[in-house]
């Protein structure tokens, strides 16, 4: 399996985020994408190989087309309006009575404009890492186009919280969701994508809501208690001519394999029966027990069953790197599930 | 003129909030309310009261039930949770695409949950202070409602940006808002709220927005380019029932006495248009030339003329305060107010 990974993700670092009152260093950070990029490496999973250079016009058939061309500008307005902070974060979000029609100047009032979080960071190099991630996915969508069995974006940052005008949970342009839309403009009648991130794919599911023609399976940890909270539920199963397309597996905190695969299986299910041309995985490992924000217990031995379940669909499969902060532990875990589905 | 006023408000104190990239001790903090109480005795503007102890039912007439019910436990919550940052805040918040129906369980989404911003921290003494609050809001309103001309709440924490079912810029309980409630439920008809803070006060707009029997208007900086950002715009007149009844005066960055004493004019016009049985006045001194967090451009000299023109419409009037952080000058400018109407 070839891997697609562009170095230009190295500059979105030394970011904060706002978590449980406090502004931390963030947890996604470049030694994710360098663990799992040295594990691909040594387990000689297959050829790494640079994306090309893409324009915007995929991450703008599926994100509002101001969005998507507010995220190049969001450093230089920052710097501008002369702030000295390590990163550019909003503080202030159109919701509870607030309108969200009328768009404000202030880069500081934009932040929270295109956002639903303090957990979309800029530095002066987050740009560029946005826009290479995108490209990561783009070119390794175009591998599978073109005949290969599967292929690996090893994106980062990450994408799934992204929605079709907002930022939030690391994300900012939703890779796997541009990809399936390319894939849906390059041939494929029908696209699934599931989403094994432990947290809910908010932006994904917005994206998809009210489509047929993309099927959104996710499996996460109940937003009852966990992040993002405010998404994610059982009854959320897709809008109008989406509806059925969507289904959420909720689990609680302590979530191990026997339930945690139950859920898998259910899900692959589904795909099978909705027949897609391509599946697209997003590839979350912050399920392992040993992630240090999350709660589900999923033992590096599992990964390479999920990636053996997967291959078992028969359908051509792009795997999109999402979360997972082990950081030691993400390589293994994430790598696993593909050689998992290599030796299938 | 009586002012009502309680030492719990220091309980309020060490707080953090966010602000442009940055988490940085808040500014609302108890030397504002210790520079307006000596300011107040300074000058003899008149005696000094304690407030009586009021239930929660006045607060609840205009605020959700579970939101005032959340109030008292956000703290222990917040501890049993087992977080040592200094106070408790939200990271994510039910906007853009996400659920405001479905309420989490988890304390750090509950606070986003009841907010939209992380200005309104709590650490162990904000319980009593936000109920302290209200308890001088309902005393001194109950002054003015016993005969008083006027009445001095020397409220904090403020009020103007809480919202029937949310938090945010300082404010917990909107100590205004509940007490023009609370002039309506005894025996006043009609009540109009003026507000004079330098930020739009989106929460008494939203909790009155459907209303004709409270009168809401709002002289402020224009949201496209400061907090709250999100409302406060000229087209906001009110809605249903209370279409007419909200007026909303944006002003640009560098307004002074000039042009901002026509925009009090022309609200004290449609002021007395309305014939209110009594005035609630939301008094913020942020519109002050040197206060740290605005961009007005009223002298200290400016005040007493706001109290003049005030007292010109003839109603009894409670002063309820709200913002201002040039803390010197914040005694001078709102005692400033009392006594321009006390000189009247």
């Amino acid at each position: 399996m070839k891997t697609v990974f562009s170095p230009l993700h190295a500059g979105h670092a030394g970011t904060l985020e706002l978590v449980a009152g406090e502004l931390a260093p963030g947890f996604e950070k470049p030694s994710r994408a360098q663990f799992i990029k040295a594990r691909v490496e040594s387990e000689k999973l297959g050829p790494v190989i640079s994306p090309q250079d893409h324009d915007l016009s995929a991450a703008k058939k599926v994100h509002a087309c101001d969005y998507i061309d507010f995220l190049p500008t969001v450093w230089p307005q920052w710097e501008a309006a002369g702030h000295t902070g390590p990163a550019a974060l909003p503080y202030v979000w159109p919701t509870r009575g607030l309108r969200a029609d009328v768009r404000p100047r202030a880069i500081e009032a934009l932040l929270g404009f295109y956002s639903f979080d303090g957990g979309a960071p800029f530095v002066k190099g987050t740009w560029k890492a946005i826009k290479s991630s995108c490209d990561v996915a783009l070119t390794a969508a175009g591998l599978v186009s073109a005949g290969e069995r599967a292929a690996f974006a090893l994106c980062r940052p990450p994408g799934h919280h992204a929605g079709s005008a907002f930022m939030g949970g690391y994300c900012y342009i939703n890779n796997a969701a541009v990809a399936a839309q390319w894939f849906r403009d390059n041939g494929a009648a029908r696209v699934s994508i599931l989403d094994i991130d432990y947290h809910h794919g908010n932006g994904t599911q917005e994206i998809f809501y009210s489509r047929a023609d993309v099927q959104v399976l996710n499996l996460h940890a109940d937003p009852m208690s966990e992040y993002p909270f405010f998404l994610g539920h059982a009854d959320e199963q897709g809008d109008g001519t989406g509806e059925g397309f969507n289904h959420n597996y909720p689990m609680p905190a302590g979530t191990a394999w026997d339930e945690w695969s139950a859920a898998l299986d259910d899900a692959c299910a589904r795909v099978a029966a909705y027949g897609p041309d391509v599946v697209v995985v997003s590839l979350g490992v912050d399920t392992f027990e040993k992630d240090p924000i999350s709660r589900f217990r999923l033992k590096s031995s599992d990964y390479p069953l999920i990636g053996e379940r997967i291959a078992r669909l028969g359908p051509p499969v792009l795997f999109v790197m999402e979360g997972g902060y082990a950081v030691e532990e993400i390589g293994i875990n994430a790598v696993g599930v593909l050689t998992g589905f290599e030796d299938r």
